[in-house]
């Protein structure tokens, strides 16, 4: 059969011929990118389905809007308010999770041969994504305060890129937190430059300490002209559920409207059913109790891995512990390889996720991607020992 | 703000301007492609979500498989089984509504450029869905038998298209059904041209009096080689939700293949939720009572509006009442716009969608769309005596 030829602007994922193996008996994994599913509120979904269910059937079940329920616009805009996100219902499109934000925005923006700029390394499924409208994906180099700004303005200048796809709290696969000064920056390239900024933030909630600095829709306001070249992606999946597949897209209003109009031939509408259990949840006020306790959770998780890391693995890999999110990411000493390790290390029934595929371009083969999402301690402690016994 | 090229291949709707005007108060419409929410087994849906979320909260809260969650792949491969099509669970992959099987179907098979030949007139997304991945989209001829194949063979010898869209059963907008004898044609003109169908079927199952001749799959195992040219799309939105946006797909092994990887980059899997719900409904055993009922209710409709029709336009409208579906499809005597005829009816308080949008190619301006799924025998009585006002 005659494939379209965009499909040879992508490569099977060698992280899927990794998490064959994931099936072994007995292995601990920190390779997943899930949420941990003990944590889910299930009690408050369950009250939040039965009551849309009960109150509200017809809408829930029947078509609905392409730009999204009525009530999951309008309480997502009041969750993003209370992060200090100001923006209208109407200004906000609900997506099926925000991966199809990601999605949208490809086919709205992208056409074959347009430049990409996305953080090296950067969540995979975005490299992907953009690849599979023809985008040429460019990386910048980043550090432990996100994305470096000056190189970021310099591969702007020099490739006149289509959109920069930013995760500027705890970004996966590299767990770092952009700078409050460094996100000034962003802004002030985006708007100079007029170059489209995405933001994806699934992880800005789940911080151990202080909460990250203001999101960059946050802060677009004191930077004139930025709200104009900037779009917000949220998500409900590491914060409520991912098997409900809510997520938004916010936009400048012509971008959103292109949105929109893709999402009418993509999917039609997101499931009624599954906003209306979103909205009715949040409008439960059971959100912020969830939160802390996951986020205590994973903060725990987090020191433990980072002490364990420390102790036994010592200076044969470097790290920056994260402040949030799920994720560390780590560099082995000497430039020893990272797929070999993993390799090596399911042999001793401990898996993790080489971080070359998180590259764009140019891979470090000595990095690596660690969750300690779904691990409890005890779990954290024997496989980062089986590490050990895997170096 | 410089969008993708790709845009650029679809228009604004002609019928999303025509439906601003349908919130008029005291309107009858018939304008909609909406199932009758009074007919969703909302008890069954309820009892089907309270089950999921008591017995399986984890699985279905958490991510789950881009192919789709398992006792969905499993029920929905019983319930075509039922249908005379024999497919593996592995055989299908679960769509957010069938309109996303077509999205992948796009992705997956259409470069730039490339053909694609539905019926004339066909459903509007679909053309606007392959457009949008660059499609040039043909129109074949069709009556009240479907699509007429000696024309099809014509078209495709001509354009050697990438794939052809057909709706045998019960089409949107036309209701036509495709004769047994055309299916076979069909199968064979795949097979000897190795040419992709995609046969959507969201109707085939909203049948008035005897049900349609078997699908284009499940005759496929009497045309050789014919299965290897064959998707199917299949749909709960007409005989269970619209809301909870399950569709499937079914396919050869590559296709299916191609399709998923799309999908893990277009919104990773669809809702668990909304699939377990679907699977537990499947499993309830209480489709066919309700599928009973929407068959009753929609057939005495549409003999209401046959014989309103008859009674009040008479010769000034040309149709064939169908056998099925949601849809009348009538052509005005003389050749008089039906354009024109829509904006009276408005002013008469009446609504329907004017025909020529749903052609790729060619418009026939006489033409009109009437659905009888939503209003009951008196609301289609009076509506059809405003018609004849209007005219």
């Amino acid at each position: 059969m005659p494939f379209a030829d965009r499909l040879q602007n992508v490569e099977t994922s060698a992280i899927r011929e990794l998490f064959k193996l994931l099936g072994k008996p007995g292995i601990i994994s920190f390779a997943g990118g899930f949420p941990d599913p003990s944590l889910f509120d299930v009690e408050g979904i369950r009250l939040a389905s039965e009551a849309v269910l009960r109150d509200a059937p017809g809408p829930v079940l029947q078509y609905g809007a392409t730009e999204g329920y009525g009530p999951a616009r309008e309480q997502i805009a009041r969750f993003m308010a209370a992060k200090g996100m100001p923006v209208a219902p109407e200004g906000l499109i609900v997506t099926t999770g925000s991966q199809q934000a990601l999605d949208l925005i490809g086919k709205t923006m992208v056409s074959p041969g347009d430049k990409v700029i996305v953080e090296a390394p950067t969540f995979l499924a975005t490299i992907q994504c953009f690849r599979l409208y023809g985008a040429e994906v460019i990386g910048a180099p980043i550090d432990a305060d996100g994305v470096q700004v000056e190189a970021l303005e310099c591969l702007i200048e020099e490739h006149r890129p289509k959109l920069v796809y930013l995760v500027p709290s705890f970004g996966n696969p590299s767990g770092a937190m952009l700078s409050l000064e460094r996100r000034r920056r962003v802004l002030e390239i985006a708007a100079r430059t007029r170059t489209l900024v995405v933001e994806d933030d699934p992880y800005g909630e789940l911080y151990f300490g202080a909460a990250p600095p203001p999101t960059l829709l946050a802060l677009s306001a004191e930077v004139p002209g930025s709200r104009d070249w900037l779009a917000y992606c949220g998500s409900f999946s590491k914060i409520l559920s991912p098997g409900l597949r809510v997520g938004w897209l916010a936009a400048p209003a012509a971008l959103l409207a292109n949105a929109t109009m893709c999402k009418q031939f993509a999917d039609a509408h997101t499931s009624n059913l599954t906003q209306a259990i979103a909205a009715q949840y949040l409008a439960l006020d059971r959100m912020g109790a969830a939160l802390d306790r996951v986020r205590q959770v994973y903060a725990a998780r987090a020191r433990v891995m980072a002490e364990q890391l420390r102790a036994v693995l010592g200076d044969a890999v470097a790290f920056d512990a994260p402040q949030g999110g799920m994720f560390f990411w780590a560099r082995l000493a000497g430039g020893r390889d990272a797929g070999a390790f993993a390799q090596r290390a399911i042999e001793k029934l401990v898996a993790f996720v080489p971080g070359a595929p998180f590259y764009a371009q140019q891979p470090d083969h000595s990095t690596l991607r660690l969750s300690f999402a779904t691990a409890d301690a005890a779990k954290i402690e024997e496989g980062i020992a089986r590490l050990g016994q895997a170096l």
